[in-house]
């Protein structure tokens, strides 16, 4: 059978339900894993991991830990990016560190990396040595991800082509192993998995604009938190880097001296920003690279070889889906 | 072949060296992962896996990328925890957050995580089930027992009882994960894990009560530090814990305002302590604990069940020189 997108979300929140962790000891240890786990989200990468498994098996169930492992690694990342950037907010609620402290913040996300391997456990024996390669080398390359985010933060030379690189490891690399590891559960062949392994670079890298363009051009009251943050910040979005890289120097200067300017009024700030981004393009431009991601995701998709296409349909839904999402 | 202490100890520096960690990209990721790892300490957790390995093996090669990997794990949690603890100083030199910054040692932390899992990819596929089953729940057993630790410290009713199952998880249990992981790579069977999994408890419990001896008793000129951090800091250790325990309650009464005293001069305070503990015969009974565990580990040793017994020698050795250290 095909699961549908819906079943497959329901199927991890029945899971992480199941387990009970904001009840193991001690507790000051598990109720934030608890708190993080079990306040929502997308979900988006176990679904990706079961909706991979099940183009190659009707079969899911060896895929739900993996899927449930992949999901609280991500949230440790969460917890400590949080703690790194020291946001106040993550999902309309106060972040960890904020609700409880600094040192629950590291302790708790430390914990949840290793009840991610905890959980990897209970895969198949015999999956598990492929299991365990395709998550650590995705866990490693988040890290290094995280890193150059935080180096490019203070280089003035950053070029879209190292953001690109930044985000394969930090957002993409474990879209991919989502997608990879529900593969493998499935018992899809080499070049299937590779043909995935694609695609989760693309779909993750678009993933990553899509972030970005939402923060300047969404809708702010789907969006959940004010636009412009982005900017604001400084951050050297794709937005921000292609303007940089296709404005003439007089434009390039005054978007450097808008955005390094600290006495202008935040709303100023981010309408002024956004006159450059307009009479660059950049709305299109980001919105054209975002579709290229997704013809290329599509075509790849296509290229996954099976018996029955047809399988193929609710991860392809999903993927359009989240190429249409509002936040 | 039987590898002495010596040997084991140079395999695992060297391949630590050849790893050349401190060369990856991103820099400021690695380099002070590169810090924490090449600046030696004891390097007593994968030497115990290597000789554990050599108990049933003649080949310890299979053993050198787990053992690595255990001791990537321990120095990513010395970096989280002197940034939780707010440890100025390590091994003589400046703590990762000190030198660098609170966000690099919680990332760079984060990534040894991720590497440690990476290395155990490098064991033989066959064997990769058991030893992530091992690790796992060693990485997550420290992760618990640094919380119990930190809620001890706030908590004034500690037994004997709490503080051995905190140390069995926050020190034991990957030191029993070294030996274990050594054995697994030996090919030893289910019963000489266990053996050496109990034997792994009881030398961890009396590793981590010969630490607390030495801040109290030992030789400051080899020790490293200055003597007495634990008294000035109220750490409810071994020692602390059986001297409220057996203190009539007028002792037990001036111990604590002793320890809850701010404004003594801290030579004073030590001072005033120690002569409590000699009242009570502290440094005897600490020491009939340890040597009672060493009595445990030599007859556990024994019940290890090899054809060749001579094979023991150099395990046997190493875990006496643990138990006569001074630092």
């Amino acid at each position: 059978m095909v699961y549908s997108i819906k079943e497959c979300g329901s199927i991890i929140e029945e899971q992480i339900k199941k387990l009970r962790i904001g009840h193991n000891a001690p507790k000051h240890l598990y109720e934030p894993v608890a708190y993080m786990l079990e306040c929502g989200g997308k979900r988006l990468r176990p679904a990706l991991t079961l909706m991979a498994c099940n183009l190659f098996s009707d079969d899911i169930q060896q895929a739900i830990m993996p899927a449930v492992a992949i999901e609280v690694f991500h949230n440790f990342t969460l917890i400590h990016d949080d703690l790194m950037d020291n946001a106040d907010v993550r999902r309309n609620r106060p972040t960890v560190h904020k609700k409880w402290s600094e040192n629950t913040a590291i302790l708790s996300g430390d914990a949840m990396h290793a009840l991610a391997y905890r959980y990897l456990c209970r895969a198949p024996i015999e999956l598990q040595p492929s299991l365990l390669n395709a998550f650590s080398i995705a866990a490693l390359a988040v890290c290094e991800g995280q890193q150059y985010d935080m180096d490019f933060e203070s280089d003035n030379e950053v070029t879209v082509e190292n953001h690109f690189r930044m985000i394969t490891l930090k957002t993409a690399a474990l879209i991919t192993a989502s997608l990879c590891i529900g593969a493998i559960c499935g018992g899809a062949d080499q070049q299937n998995i590779e043909t995935l392994h694609r695609l989760g670079v693309k779909f993750g890298t678009a993933f990553q604009i899509q972030d970005d363009w939402l923060d300047v051009y969404g809708n702010s009251d789907v969006f959940g938190k004010k636009l412009g943050g982005d900017i604001l910040e400084g951050k050297k979005t794709y937005l921000l880097l292609t303007a940089l890289q296709t404005a003439d120097s007089d434009t390039g200067a005054r978007l450097l001296s808008l955005l390094n300017n600290r006495t202008l009024p935040p709303e100023d700030k981010i309408g002024n920003v956004k006159a450059i981004y307009d009479q660059l393009e950049i709305n299109q431009k980001a919105k054209q690279a975002i579709s290229y991601c997704h013809s290329e995701c599509a075509s790849l998709l296509e290229k996954v070889n099976l018996s029955d296409n047809s399988r193929k349909k609710e991860l392809e839904n999903l993927i359009t889906q989240l190429f249409n999402r509002e936040k």
